[in-house]
């Protein structure tokens, strides 16, 4: 299926007011927007306008019940200046699971991948060219049906937005082992990219903020025992020289740079297990001096290397290392979104 | 503290074209809305304005990161013309207890109270007057602020919209006891009255609708052997002449109609057991007839009778008796909800 994307351009763009080599994340945004909306039972053509706020009535269920879901993604320019994607159609689908969670109506593969193509060639001078630099991608699907009926809308909007955004610089990054709340249910939304699954980390987030620590780490909400998630990243434990990362289930998003990069360790023999993981293994393993790296993986910071954490009122620091494996895998994970290695697996799709 | 609430008025009125006879529930909005804007780090004066489309930013938080509260409560006339409404600060404490842990900044009681007033004055002619019906108030909570990061927004919104609705008539429910998915966590935000929370019960009831039921009852997500809530409603279970209901913990909605129940119950010399109540005690209780009614209690229904329920395959009818305590306890409430009796609590509140 082909649809016929309609483009309104803008009057005039505002790119020239954008400072690219100081570019914050997700705060600036791009001329153009695409919207589409599903109406009488099935998705209309999706059209691309300026990017400008949305009207909606007070009772759309959106605001109310929490129905969205969204996806993060980046597109990237080569030295030659061609346009980029990193495993597309993966977030396409991954958005189509988190809608059957949420009850939003899929949206068609192509009709999502040639809507994006399209607002990437109509806002292409957005895409960053600076080493690090990328354009920030956020799809995103709402209920914009009204009523105050705790039920699915029978309206409901996707929309694609993308924000120029510069290179990801951490600094320390010092998490804390959740204990008592948690980001997400046995058969909940967890795996799902529900906005909801969100607001409920920023207070517990917060509090390990007020403690001094930048981050959480979420563990099982049963028995707090296992680890789970960092942030909003997936999270890998480097014990001795195999490093770890947690199956995913129901309460963790499967995320495309966890999947990549136990391809990519695989590839460069870097032993890897999926399994779950105890908190208390980790703490002997740091008391023993056998943990020797944790990190991140996420579509924004690509590898988050974490420089310690804290667990029942105890801090551990992590050691540093000449050629962390997060280094060394960040890079390769890199290389391929930007062309500058060889595409083993055909990953990156080019606009 | 007494806010100026600025008036706009609505230039026509839409009333004339409203059916009071024949009111759906939640899908007709009186003609005024309040707005309250939370902006550099303060609450702005509320306004009250003709209820009308909101415009948002597309990168506003509400979009992405589910940072949306709300509640739920009614305005009654009396026979003699009075505005009355059933502990409303309640509603505000608990609005505000949600906004604590979705890291929304707290609403002031006297500006939330004042702004409702202020409001129902507004749309008097709004609140229906036959049998039954009621103004359905819907005070909501949402982040406004702007930026695709997974941080509490800057901005925020505080609405208050009203729909006239009629008395509600529910016919057979028939629940299904869920063994597999669950609307909230441990250490979550199930006891928040999140936007979140309900999105992620639609899919699991739209399940049980398929299977012919009408609703689900949510056990824990845990071992999912103890009973929680059913729909969004809270549940009571009556084996023998003994009324049982869960306590509340972080994963179960503090009602206030389950609240009041429990006072009137007492009143009324009616056995009460707040415990936690196993799946098992309750199909025993099903099988051997001890099991006399099951029911949920909340403000759009108030008093929801379930008339069997489902488990393992099973089904499992409910008696039909004459003079069942819902019945009994719905009168006890309604009466004094709409000044039919005695108000032994202070519980209503007259304009
Ligand atoms: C909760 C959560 N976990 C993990 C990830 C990482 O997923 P991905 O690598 O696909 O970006 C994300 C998104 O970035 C997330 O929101
Ligand atoms: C999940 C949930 N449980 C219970 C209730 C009942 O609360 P209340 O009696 O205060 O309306 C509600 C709201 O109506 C709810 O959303």
């Amino acid at each position: 299926m082909s649809a016929t994307i309609e483009i309104t351009r803008i009057e005039k763009s505002k790119i020239a007011s954008v400072d690219f080599n100081n570019l914050p994340f997700g705060s600036v945004f791009s001329d153009h927007m695409l919207t589409c909306t599903y109406k009488n039972g099935k998705w209309e053509s999706p059209v691309i306008v300026p990017y400008a706020p949305i009207a909606l009535d007070p009772s759309a269920k959106i605001f109310h019940y929490g129905q969205s879901i969204f996806e993060g993604m980046k597109a990237y320019k080569d030295a030659k200046g061609n346009t980029l994607l990193f495993r597309p159609l993966e977030n396409c689908k991954r958005l189509n699971k988190s809608a059957e969670r949420l009850v939003i109506p899929q949206i068609p593969e192509d009709v999502f991948m040639q809507g994006l193509k399209e607002l990437l060639k109509v806002d292409d001078a957005w895409i960053p060219t600076n080493e690090g630099s990328s354009l920030y991608i956020r799809p995103f699907m709402f209920a914009s049906g009204n009523g105050f009926h705790a039920s699915p809308a029978d309206e409901y909007k996707l929309m694609i937005c993308t924000a120029p955004s510069g290179a990801y610089f951490a600094g320390k990054v010092n998490v804390l082992i959740e204990e008592k709340y948690a980001r997400a249910a046995n058969g909940g939304v967890g795996f799902a990219k529900a906005g909801g699954n969100y607001a409920a980390q920023f207070y517990p987030t917060q509090l390990a903020i007020e403690k001094g620590y930048n981050q959480v780490i979420w563990t099982d909400d049963n028995t707090h025992e296992y680890i789970e998630e960092a942030g909003a990243m997936n999270i890998f434990v480097r014990i001795n020289d195999t490093l770890l990362t947690s199956p995913t289930n129901d309460r963790i998003l499967d995320g495309i740079t966890r999947k990549s990069i136990l391809q990519l360790a695989e590839d460069l023999d870097i032993a890897v297990e999926v399994r779950k993981i105890s908190v208390a293994e980790v703490v002997i393993a740091a008391q023993s001096g056998t943990l020797k790296e944790m990190f991140g993986t996420g579509t924004a910071a690509v590898i988050s290397p974490i420089t310690g954490f804290g667990f029942q009122e105890k801090d551990y620091e992590l050691p540093t290392l000449e050629m962390p494996f997060a280094s060394i895998l960040k890079k390769a994970i890199t290389d391929i979104q930007t062309n500058k290695s060889e595409d083993l697996h055909g990953w990156r799709v080019q606009l």
